[in-house]
C-alpha cells in the first residue's frame, strides 16, 4: 500500500495543484512555504471580495479557522460555497474547536455550504467535533486517547468524509478504510505551526489526487518523516534550527523514503 | 537575587502557562515561536467573538498594538475586560504609541477596562506614555537617555504596574524595586521583532509567577541572554541565521546560564 | 552604470529610510526582515485610524495588494493620498492582479488618490495591467515572453512611472531608460515572498534615492545577488536554510560584489 502513497506524492510534484488557503495570521507563512517545498502552488486569498471567484480556479480549498476575523468568516463561507460548485476538495482543520464555541458553531454552519472532503485536526478538536469529551487547553490537545481511531470514525460517518487526528500516532480514515501512521517527532509539537502545516499539505494532496483517503494518508507520512529527518540534522533538536530544516526535508521526501521508512498500519 | 530569576523561569517551565495574545500580525509567529521555546503555551486569538471567552480561561493576556486593526481594537477591549475578571495579569506592549496618537489614546480607553500588570516598551515609547520629549522613528526609539530610569518609575506610579523600557541597557520597575540588565546584543535590533518576542515573553513568565517585577526582569534577561548566546553561534552575526539561532537558544536557557551570565544591577 | 547602483545601495544604509509597508499577511515578516537587512527601517502600518498620517511621516510607501482586506483597502486609499501630498515615493506591488479583478479595479481607483514612482511585479501582473494577455496561475506568472520590455514600456508610458518585472531576467524600465538584470537564482521561486521582499526593497531603495529608475535597479540586483549567495551557502540549495541565508546575504551586499558579479544589461 505504500506504493499508492509513493503515487500521491508524485501527482503533487506533477500537478503542481493549486491550493487556496485561508488560514490564521499565525503560521500563513509557515503553510505556503510547506506546500511549494512539496510542489504544490499556494495562494493565500481570504478577501470577501476575492474568495469566491478565486475558490473557483484553484484544486483545493484549505479552511484553517486559527484567527477567524470577522472578514475570515465571511470568505469561509462564501469559498466553501464556490468550491463546492465546482466539486473542488475542501479541507477543513478546525483549529481550537473544542476550547473556542464559535469555532464549532462556525463549523456548523458551513456544512450548509459545501461538504468537507477531509477533517483535519488534532485529537482534542476531532473529539470536540464529533461531540466526545476531549481534554483541551487553548489551540493543544492533551488528549492521547485509545478512543482517538472510534472517534475519527464517528466523525468520518457523520460528516461524510475522510477524518484525520493527529498526535503521537496519527489516525485516518473514511469510515471504512482507516490508518495509523506512527512516524513522527516530538519536536513537531515544539514548534508553531505544525497541524497548519500538515493541513495545507493535506489540501496540496487532495488537490492533486481523487482519492481523499489516501491523499490524507500520504500527506501526513510525508510531514511526519520530514519531521523525523529534520530532527536527525545538526541542531534538529533546537526548534529555530528545527523549523528551518522541516522545510528543507519536505522538499527531499521521496519514493525511497517513503518506501523504506514509513510505517503505516493498515487496519 | 538571581536564584529568584532561577525560580521564575521553572515557574514557566513547570506550569508551561497558557498566554493569550493579541499581537501584530508582523511579528506573530516569532511570538509564537518564541512562547513554545520558553516552555509556555501560546494561544494567538484576537476574533472579536472569540476573545471575552478566551480571554477568562488563559493565563495571561498580551496586548501588542503594533498593527491595530478596527476588529483588533475591538478584541483588545473585550480581551482586558475579560481577563480583568479573572484578575489575569495583563501586559501591554505600546508598539508605536510615540509615533501614533490613536496607540495614545487606545491606551488611555483600555485603562478603563482594566488593570495592566506591566508595560513593556522602548525607551521612546515609555517616555511617551508618561508624557516626557521622546526620540522615536517609526516604531524605533532613537533615545537612550540617562533619564530613562525615571521615566519608568513615573510611568510604574501613574498606572500603577510593572514598568520595563528596553534598550542597551533593560530597566524594569515597579515603582518601588527597580533593577537594570546590562546583557543583550545589539543583534537583536537587526531583526524585527525582538520587541515584541520579549513582550510575548514576560505575558509568559507573569502567567507562571506572582511577582510581576521578578518575572518580568526574568523574561528580559532571558532574551538578553539568548540573544548574547544566539550572536556566538556560526553564522549568529548574520541576522537571518541569528534569528533561527535565537529560538534555539531560549529553549536551552537555564539556571546556570541566569546564574553565570546573568548581569542585573538591582537598585 | 554599476557605479550609480553602488551609490543607491550606500545611501540606503547613510541614511536608513523609513519605509510605509501595506502588505499582504503571508510574506509582512519578511519584508520587514529584508528592509532591516539592507539597512532600511520598516513600519508595518495598516490600521485605516492611523495610515493617512503616518504616511505622511514615512520615507517611501510600499503598497502590496496580496491579501488585500476591506479594511486594507480603505488604508491603501489613505495612504496613498498621505503620501502623495508629501511626494514620497509610492511603489506599488500589484500581486495577482492578472488572476483577480478586484485588484485591477483597486489600482484603477488608486491612480486617483496619487502616482505611482514605481510598478513591480511578476511578468503576468505587469502584462495584465498593461492590457496585454498573459499567463497567470494564482500569484505566479507562468511568463517568460519575450515581449517582456516592451509590455513593461508600454505601461511605463501609461502610467508615467517606473515599471519592473521580475523573472528569469528581470526587466525595469522609465519608459526611456531601460535595462536588463541578469543575476538571480531559481531558488528564489521555491520560497514563499521574493516578490513580495523585492518590492518592498524597492521601496526602501526609493526612499533613498531620487533617481527611481537606478533605485530599482540597484534593488532588483541586491535581491538576485543575494540570492545566488545565499544558494552556494551550505544548504542553500534547500528552501528553508536558502531562506534564512538569504536574509544573511542581503546584509553582505556590498560594493564590491555589486562591481564585480552585478549583470546589468543597460538598453
Amino acid at each position: 500500500m505504500n506504493h499508492n502513497l509513493v503515487e500521491c506524492l508524485k501527482a503533487v510534484k506533477q500537478k503542481t495543484p493549486l491550493v487556496h488557503a485561508i488560514t490564521n495570521y499565525v503560521t500563513v507563512n509557515d503553510c505556503a512555504n510547506i506546500l511549494l517545498a512539496a510542489g504544490a502552488s499556494p495562494a493565500m486569498c481570504e478577501a470577501a471580495d476575492e474568495v469566491f471567484e478565486f475558490s473557483q480556479i484553484a484544486n483545493a480549498l484549505y479552511l484553517n479557522l486559527g484567527t477567524l476575523t470577522k472578514e475570515q468568516e465571511m470568505a469561509v463561507y462564501l469559498a466553501t460555497r464556490g468550491a463546492s460548485l465546482k466539486r473542488t476538495p475542501i479541507i477543513l482543520d478546525p483549529v481550537a474547536c473544542g476550547a473556542i464555541p464559535r469555532k464549532k458553531a462556525t463549523i456548523e454552519r458551513l456544512c450548509n455550504f459545501g461538504q468537507f472532503t477531509v477533517i483535519k485536526g488534532n485529537l482534542g478538536e476531532i473529539k470536540a467535533l464529533a461531540g466526545i469529551e476531549a481534554k483541551v487547553r487553548g489551540v493543544d490537545s492533551l488528549d492521547e486517547g485509545e478512543d482517538g481511531l472510534e472517534a475519527c470514525q464517528k466523525l468520518a460517518r457523520e460528516y461524510g468524509c475522510v477524518v484525520s487526528a493527529t498526535g503521537k500516532t496519527d489516525i485516518v480514515t473514511d469510515g471504512q478504510r482507516s490508518c495509523l501512521i506512527e512516524n513522527g517527532t516530538e519536536m513537531l509539537t515544539r514548534i508553531t505551526g505544525a497541524g497548519c502545516m500538515v493541513g495545507a499539505l493535506v489540501a496540496g494532496f487532495c488537490g492533486a489526487n481523487n482519492d481523499a483517503f489516501l491523499a490524507t494518508t500520504a500527506a501526513l507520512l510525508t510531514m511526519a518523516l520530514a519531521g523525523e529527518l529534520a530532527q536527525q540534522t545538526p541542531g534538529g533538536e533546537l526548534p529555530g534550527t528545527f523549523r528551518a530544516h522541516l522545510i528543507d526535508q519536505i522538499s527531499l521526501i521521496n519514493d525511497e523514503l517513503i518506501q523504506k521508512r514509513g510505517r503505516v498500519q493498515w487496519l
